[in-house]
C-alpha cells in the first residue's frame, strides 16, 4: 500500500473513533419501551430510516441524500450537546457558533478534500434552504413527536409542553418539509391530547 | 389527503415504531471509553458513516447504497437476536432460518412495495455477491475490529481469542470487501498482539 493512502485510512479512521463518542450524548426523547432515553448516534440511525421509508411523501427529494445529512446531522453535539427543543438554554446565536465550531474540528479530522465535503453537508442541514435539506430537518422533528404520542407524551408530559406549543414547535418544519407527513403528525397530536 | 397516502403513512409509522427495538439489543463491542457494550442500531449508524468514509479504498462501490445496505442489515436481529463471533451459538443454518423468518415479518409491516425492495437489500446484504455487499460485509467486520483495538482486546480479551483466530475470522470478510482496509486492519491487529 502506498504511504499516502496508509496515512488516509489512518486520518479516516481517527475521524471514525471520534464519532463513537456519539453513542454517549443523551437526547431528552424517551425510547418507545421507556427503559431509558434515547442517544444521538441510534436517534440519527432512525432518521434515516425514516428518510427511506418517508421520501414518497416529499416533493422532489433524494431518500439517499437526506438520509445521508441525517447521518451526520448530530455529529456536532460531540462537543455541543444536545439543545432541547422544550427546555431554555443558551442563546441561539452562541449555539450555532458552538456548532460551526464543533463541525470545523470534528470533520477537519478528516483529509481535507473529505473535510470540505462533510462540513457542506453539514451546511446543507443546517441552512434548511434545499428540498432535501428541509424535508430531513421534518423527520428530525417528525421522530420525537412520534415517540411521545407512544409514550403517553414523553417530553411534552415531562415540560408540561401544551397542544399549541406543540403545534407551533413541530408544525412550521414538518410541513415545510411535508405537508401530507404533517397532516397525519398533527392527526396524532390532535389525539394524544385529547385522550 | 386519500385515504390511501394515510393508511401508507400509519403502516409506515408501525414499521418505524417496531424499529425502535433494535436500540435494545446489546452487542458484545465496547463502546471506546468502555462504559458499556454497544447496541445494533448506534452499531448501525457507525457503520453507515464507515461506508461513506471508507468507500474510496473499494473497487466499484457506491457509498450511499453500501450505507443503506447497513442502516438494514441488522433489523432482522429485533427478532433473532446478535449472533457473537467469538461466543458458539445456535447453529448457522437456524440462525439463518430464523433471520429469515424476521425479515419477513418486520419488513412485512411496510405497504407491500416498500416490503419487497427492502427485503431485496436485506437479502443483497446476506447474500454479499455484488461488490456493495461485500463491501458493507467488510465494514461489518472492521468496526468491531476497530473498537477492540481501542479497548486492550475488548471481545477478543474476554473471549481468549488469538491473535491467529482473529486474522481467521475478520480477514476473508475484509480482504474480499478491501484489500486496502484488510492491509491496514492487520497492522493495527499485529501490533494489538505484539504489545
Amino acid at each position: 500500500m502506498s504511504t499516502v493512502a496508509a496515512e488516509t485510512i489512518r486520518q479516516q479512521l481517527l475521524f471514525l473513533a471520534e464519532l463513537d463518542r456519539l453513542k454517549s450524548v443523551i437526547r431528552q426523547s424517551p425510547l418507545i419501551d421507556r427503559s431509558r432515553r434515547e442517544n444521538s448516534a441510534e436517534h440519527s440511525w432512525h432518521l434515516a430510516i425514516f428518510a427511506l421509508v418517508l421520501a414518497e411523501h416529499a416533493e422532489g427529494v433524494d431518500p439517499l441524500h437526506v438520509a445521508r445529512l441525517l447521518l451526520l446531522h448530530d455529529i456536532v453535539e460531540i462537543d455541543a450537546g444536545d439543545a432541547p427543543i422544550h427546555v431554555a438554554g443558551k442563546d441561539r446565536a452562541a449555539l450555532a457558533q458552538e456548532e460551526r465550531t464543533a463541525a470545523e474540528r470534528i470533520f477537519g479530522l478528516l483529509p481535507a478534500p473529505q473535510a470540505q465535503e462533510f462540513l457542506a453537508l453539514w451546511q446543507e442541514f443546517e441552512s434548511g434552504t434545499t428540498p432535501n435539506a428541509r424535508f430531513a430537518r421534518a423527520l428530525d422533528r417528525l421522530q420525537p413527536l412520534f415517540l411521545n404520542t407512544l409514550t403517553d407524551g414523553g417530553t411534552w408530559t415531562e415540560n408540561g409542553v401544551t397542544e399549541q406549543q406543540v403545534m407551533d414547535r413541530y408544525g412550521p418544519a414538518i410541513e415545510s418539509g411535508s405537508p401530507l407527513l404533517w397532516q397525519e403528525a398533527a392527526a396524532l397530536v390532535r389525539r394524544h391530547f385529547a385522550d
